[in-house]
């Protein structure tokens, strides 16, 4: 499917209902509000469905965009979802079908009919050339939902994925009004003084293994919650292994979903998260991946060991 | 001074030795780097002065390019020099004539016969600016010393001084083959145990005033030699009291030069760092300025409140 392609495809529609993946981030949020903008600029009937998931820092980027259900008739498209599993946990069942899946996972499984997979970009990028291809007028909160999903994917253009084009489209973001200072203070700079006592006192449970390049952070709920610590204060924590000096493979393990394991994986160049994940059934990006599995936290704990080892790391390959 | 002047003014001269400033960070060193790689791509002799407060950190973007001495006959160039009281401590008395100073500080006091001073941008932008003017060739270390001042200046395009032309300019670095990661990583990412710590600690003495809109941070030497820290591991901390949620005046606190005491302050919009510094005999950008006072640590607070109230800061002003 080429640019020209996909914008006929929109071009043909006039109903669309925009998908979040779980546990939604700025990525998914900001392509979400920018292309849900972006068609209803073209005239076009545009939604974006309520992920029960999405917390109070993104509300801004979402008001008046949001429907608590599917509207009758819409053809429904996805952003960032890399696979089913990650369908909004309050998405009915029997899931309504996704006609259409705009993604940049190289994990990405197939769901959809239609894909529109670019694994070189961040999806913000797809989504701002896609708007462009369709001709859609910029303005300040389209330059503000891009600038959104492009910063916080690649962490504000700290990590390996920022290209030279995520860096023009961000120039494209200021040019056109986006407050890029006031969305950087607030999903890069901004912690609240628990956020600031909590990497200390993870600091004090963190695993090291193989010399210091393996670092494994359990983040419990009740310490969360003896911090008084929101999703919003954390959302970035799976940065926080990978950020020790001398750390090349860092993870953080969450109990999510009653007894299930989280496992949020990031690695430097030359370990790849998302084979790592993959072993465990999860995927993501060569830098960034998770996976989830059963048995909690210790269960996540000895599944990711596990697929460290069968990866082959730290080990000589041929 | 126009660019072409500038260029012009470089090509009439054949030896150079150019300036960094007192306690140099990213971008004095990065200016340096690439001014003195493109000079001597020119055919020109040139050196930078070795600052006897370089660190470690550093060293890769100056290997082979410095001297102890300044050469006979050289004509001197600072850059990102904001005054006279910024020239590095091991620079000979009495001081000698510095011929030009590149600059992009409001607060430049001049010291220099010729000044170019461009306030809008980063000077790395600048200096790479002025290397297309004189037509250097760009290569991959040129782009690495761009990009260290650069995303140094801007807290790596997070804040308020970055424009769509630093970010253009960034991606310039990058697609001229700058190790944009490997340079995030060393300088924003990766914090040692004992820094995470550290933050945790200074929480605990933290002030906050005005209802935690001011916070001050005393950083006491004694604290960073618990720790084992070094000046390249806090080399950032000034930014670390304005992180804090609700924050929108954070300064830090620090014994220097004997009995003095330093203020580095940083701002959110709205409240002019610079000006509240320049009350003090110092200087810097609307967001991020410093002041040098007598009276350590203790001396530093008291002038800076002082400093606040008569700014006006907090008060309705007319």
């Amino acid at each position: 499917m080429k640019w020209n392609e996909l914008a006929d495809w929109f071009r043909a529609r006039d109903h669309f209902c925009i998908l979040t993946h779980r546990r939604p981030d700025g990525d998914t949020i900001g392509c979400a509000a920018a292309l849900c903008r972006g068609l209803r600029k073209l005239g076009k009937d545009a939604v974006i469905f309520e992920n029960e998931q999405f917390t109070p820092k993104y509300q801004p980027f979402l008001q008046g965009l949001t429907a608590p259900e599917i509207p009758e008739g819409a053809v429904i498209v996805s952003v960032d979802m890399a696979s089913k599993g990650l369908f909004p946990l309050n998405l009915p069942q029997p899931y309504p079908e996704v006609a259409l899946a705009i993604d940049h996972h190289s994990s990405h499984t197939p769901f959809a009919p239609l894909v529109f997979l670019q694994t070189e970009a961040a999806c913000g990028e797809n989504i701002w050339k896609l708007l462009d291809e369709l001709g859609v007028e910029p303005d300040k909160d389209l330059a503000n939902a891009i600038y959104l999903a492009v910063s916080t994917d690649t962490g504000c253009f700290r990590f390996s994925n920022t290209t030279a084009n995520t860096l023009r489209c961000a120039a494209w973001c200021k040019e056109h009004g986006a407050d890029c200072f006031a969305i950087n203070r607030a999903m890069f700079m901004i912690r609240s003084p628990g956020r600031i006592v909590l990497e200390g006192r993870l600091m004090e449970r963190m695993e090291f293994l193989k010399s210091g390049k393996i670092a494994i952070c359990p983040i419990e709920q009740s310490l969360l919650d003896e911090l008084g610590l929101t999703e919003d204060d954390i959302d970035d924590i799976s940065d926080f292994p990978r950020q020790i000096r001398g750390v090349e493979v860092g993870a953080t393990l969450r109990q999510v979903e009653g007894e299930k394991g989280k496992i949020s994986l990031r690695t430097t160049p030359g370990v790849d998260a998302a084979a790592i994940c993959g072993l465990l059934g999860g995927g993501g990006h060569v830098a960034a991946a998770g996976a989830t599995v059963e048995g909690g936290i210790p269960g996540a704990r000895r599944a990711l060991l596990d697929a460290i080892d069968r990866y082959g790391y730290g080990t000589e390959r041929p």
